[in-house]
């Protein structure tokens, strides 16, 4: 089944200690579609603008990503993200962000995709996110990413949308924020009495979990011993995740668990290189045997 | 089959965002003592000053726990600790230290527990810890902990000790200490380099990771919504690791992924209380009861 992303699309610029790449192609939404491409087709909303290379986004050639969705904004330019991780590999710090299309409206969802069932809102202004809530016309499976400066300074509008998504994905930080509890498993249990059925919490190189009202899941990080760059693990990490769901019929705790297991998997490869040069040097069949690694490596 | 351990045994003093407890039980072989005997015997070896209360052992009463090796030396004062978990409960904040006893000459290990087969050896001087290996007949398996003090004042000296056992139990940020590697994979990798089987690395709240020079294993800790104490988490999941290998034939990689599991499960009892009120209200059954729940919880 068909799986609808919106989030940005970026120019980076990232610097680890492993050196430095310039006006490469990022953003959540280019990650996860990629990384969700391995499982199911994804239809891509998102805008860049007319500063934007004309074949930037061929790294989705050949992929199953519809981006009929991509809007080219003419007076306006693209997204840009300068981020270090030279003295911490588990935090980027900004060195410079120019939002520039991002701050304007968004970009509108095509009629022809408001009948997506899975929809995945990748983090960006609350009522731009309900906004696209608003605008599907049967989705079964919608979820969210959020980030502090909403948490901060739209928690209105954060609670409203919480209540109409399914699902809430965000990091060990936001959760504390969100919630003002210190223990993670707490500030997700805060999270579901928000409105999603469940909630998964991104921990970084220390894995994820997973709390609905009836079931809390602890998962690991893939044990990687050479991270290159860590741009994109999250939003690889969630498409991995919401592909795999939408080629399911259902979220039973089961299937959120191995759908859990392949989004970690998914972000293992793509911190393994700058950009999307992990995922693009995967394929499905290593994807899956990683996967039967890392289920047989978590049993006991 | 008999468990020697040799570490501190200390008056606590313990503040955590759910109270005060003041001089109450503490120290690295009374956590690891308490939690290996729900699996095996064990021989404890440590030190205390004439202050100690007289009753204040009392807490191994009723446990498997031979205690012919403790003295109470004349004209000495125990070992006590100050910490505080106001501020963050994954790290405590040492208000006051007095070394004591432990600042003075190692106790003794008795004649009758030379013959040891399993022996964990408590941070300590790495000089120490080396002698008691001197002391053993027959060790099987011989484990030891460390800290950040003795890598960076006596660094030869726990090069020396790396050589001699067969395994090392290590926090993070004495992992990243010892082999100045970031990346907890590789850190874990650098210390197998020096000398050990295995290298168990704690994460605190984020679990633990086991290498050897064929496998690596990651596990989360026991999610848990209250913690009210997290001191002797690490000696316990130490002693639950320790004591369940005792009782086994073998440090097969099965073996030791099972060893690490009753470790995490045993620990995520020792911070629900104060001090050993943890450990003191939980039964072997409640441990096996949660190993299987974790185990299925584990499973994908």
């Amino acid at each position: 089944m068909s799986l609808l992303v919106t989030g940005s699309i970026g120019i980076d610029t990232v610097e680890t200690p492993f050196g430095r790449k310039e006006n490469v192609i990022g953003g959540s939404a280019v990650y996860f579609a990629y990384a969700a491409s391995f499982f199911t087709p994804v239809r891509l909303v998102g805008v860049v603008g007319e500063d934007c290379p004309p074949n930037f986004l061929d790294v989705l050639e050949g992929r199953d990503v519809d981006t009929g969705g991509l809007e080219v904004r003419k007076g306006s330019k693209t997204f840009r993200w300068h981020g270090s991780y030279v003295k911490d590999m588990n935090e980027a710090v900004t060195v410079e962000v120019d939002l520039n299309v991002l701050a304007e409206r968004a970009p509108k969802i095509p009629e022809a995709y408001r009948d997506s069932r899975h929809v995945f809102l990748a983090n960006t202004h609350p009522v731009l996110q309900q906004q696209m809530v608003d605008s599907l016309t049967g989705p079964k499976l919608v979820v969210a990413d959020t980030m502090n400066l909403w948490i901060q300074t739209e928690r209105p509008e954060v609670l409203k949308l919480l209540k109409r998504i399914d699902g809430l994905v965000l990091n060990d930080g936001e959760a504390r924020l969100l919630t003002d509890k210190k223990n993670l498993i707490a500030a997700a249990r805060d999270v579901l009495s928000m409105g999603p059925k469940f909630v998964v919490i991104k921990k970084g190189e220390h894995g994820s979990l997973l709390c609905t009202p009836r079931d809390t899941f602890v998962l690991p990080a893939f044990p990687a011993e050479k991270v290159v760059d860590p741009t994109g693990a999250g939003d690889s990490f969630a498409g991995g995740m919401m592909g795999y769901l939408a080629t399911q019929g259902n979220v039973s705790p089961a299937t959120v668990k191995r759908a859990l297991a392949f989004g970690t998997v998914v972000a293992s490869f793509t911190i393994a290189d700058f950009s999307l040069a992990g995922l693009r040097a995967t394929t499905r069949e290593q994807i899956d045997e990683r996967w039967h690694e890392f289920k047989q490596a978590m049993s006991f």
